[in-house]
């Protein structure tokens, strides 16, 4: 993936999110915490990751897949504002600026999370570029990806972690409810938006899965290794309330190491995609180097 | 509407209910909170009112629309949850019960909110016995009265209230999103599962409008003239907030006829509902029953 597509991706998003709120009939007042979290400078990762998917079968399936990546990170941004608050990881800062309980208030910042989850479902039924088939299914994969199933079980399962001892298996589960499910479902987004045939949509999904451990493992490593100014938020916040992280529980070298394993195994499906389309999958791997610590980076 | 009808309804919703739980693959830990709230004895007036709807047209729309039904109850569960939140009312008590976040903490009650509201979709998603326009319909119209266009702007309208005085028409507009929504999807609801033609449509929708008007001033009259024991909270917990109600703006006297008014105007949709389509449904005249506050319960 050159990072000129990606660039163009991002405005496309950016541009087609703008309209979006444009034409919203939302009251001001409610608009303005949701607006506030949406436009504060987010890397759109996980958005982007599904349009680029998309874009390796083709730009018409881009636009077709816009409002379902709008969709996505406004789920991502309500979790972002739940998780800030203070009964949560009491969080002041998010990117360098103050969390949205912090710069409205909390009943403000827990309907902007409520209005945002719920809105992301009108997103998706009201998106005109697919049939019911497909927004049904997107509908169905999005809720199940956030719900009691998948992103809120596994925050409530971090929670209770932080009091206790876990093995690196459960780690692990909690992560592919937390943070893994989203991911995987920009790879089953992709498929549904672009009719991908099982033999590739299985592949794509499994990439999405290891990348999503590989970002785990990489955020547990920068709250260790990363400085207040690259993480945005303040250091090892994380081990200040006591969580279970891969460095804690693997050291930085194992963390490091399992790392790399992820980023192979993700790897590994891009090749398996590109050979089995002919299509350039391989340019996904763009998100995978982002991803990359080099021991090195502990100095 | 027989009383008896409405207690197989109930029936039929609670065994449906308790079916969906058992098949769900919600982690047992996030499945309690949700369950503590959803079964302590609520009324299950929202999905009553629907199922009563279906049941004018057949006993198999209310077989079709048992899900939604379900669904709408998730919502309003959610709703009550985070309402009853320290940032928000800081209600100790809900039917006589602990608040979910008193019974468990804050972080679980809120996540016990997001996942309902979040699982009410894939409930919808996942009926079978729907087809997918009528389900990506029912996700559009309930996302819409949830969202930030209907329940969670009126939630947000109704804090900020509690700071000003406001008009008879404000009152109106905050618990037409608030309260409102939820009992017209009901009506919108009924449309899509049975088919309705418009003439149909309109008039049950019109009905729910000015039932969930009513229902709200019934609400309010009884905060003031109703006791603990059966309003199920403490006495006069929103004149304690100084939350301004339909009998603070228009005297005990004046809300009382805004309250007949309102169930005069539902009465005659019921009426032309009946005229128009040969079915009873001045049966759902119950609801509208139940509202009723004659002037010597002042007493």
């Amino acid at each position: 993936m050159m990072t000129n597509t990606l660039n163009v991706l991002r405005d496309i998003f950016e541009s087609t999110l703008d309209q979006q709120i444009r034409y919203v009939m939302t009251p001001i007042e409610m608009l303005k915490p949701m607006l506030y979290s949406l436009k504060n400078g987010g890397k759109r990762l996980r958005p982007l990751l599904l349009l680029a998917m998309l874009e390796i079968n083709s730009m018409d399936d881009v636009k077709k897949g816009l409002r379902s990546a709008i969709a996505l990170e406004y789920i991502h941004t309500y979790s972002l504002i739940h998780d800030d608050l203070p009964a949560m990881d009491n969080d002041d800062l998010r990117r360098g600026q103050p969390t949205n309980h912090i710069q409205f208030d909390e009943a403000t910042a827990i309907l902007a999370g409520d209005a945002l989850l719920t809105d992301a479902f009108v997103i998706i039924a009201e998106d005109d570029l697919l049939n019911d088939n497909q927004k049904i299914r997107l509908t169905q994969q999005l809720s199940l990806a956030a719900g009691s199933q998948g992103m809120v079980a596994g925050q409530l399962k971090d929670i209770e972690a932080e009091k206790v001892k876990i093995t690196l298996e459960q780690l692990a589960q909690i992560h592919l409810l937390k943070t893994g499910q989203l991911f995987i479902f920009a790879a089953k987004a992709a498929a549904i938006i672009c009719n991908l045939p099982h033999d590739v949509a299985e592949p794509l999904e499994i990439f999405t899965h290891h990348f999503g451990t590989a970002y785990q493992i990489h955020n547990d490593l920068m709250d260790v290794l990363g400085t207040e100014e690259e993480t945005g938020k303040k250091e090892q916040g994380d081990a200040v309330l006591d969580k279970t992280t891969y460095p804690a529980v693997l050291g930085l070298d194992g963390a490091i190491e399992a790392l790399n394993t992820e980023l192979n195994t993700a790897r590994q499906q891009l090749t398996l995609l590109t050979d089995r389309t002919g299509k350039n999958y391989t340019g996904l791997s763009y998100f995978l180097d982002k991803l990359v610590v080099e021991r090195g980076d502990k100095s």
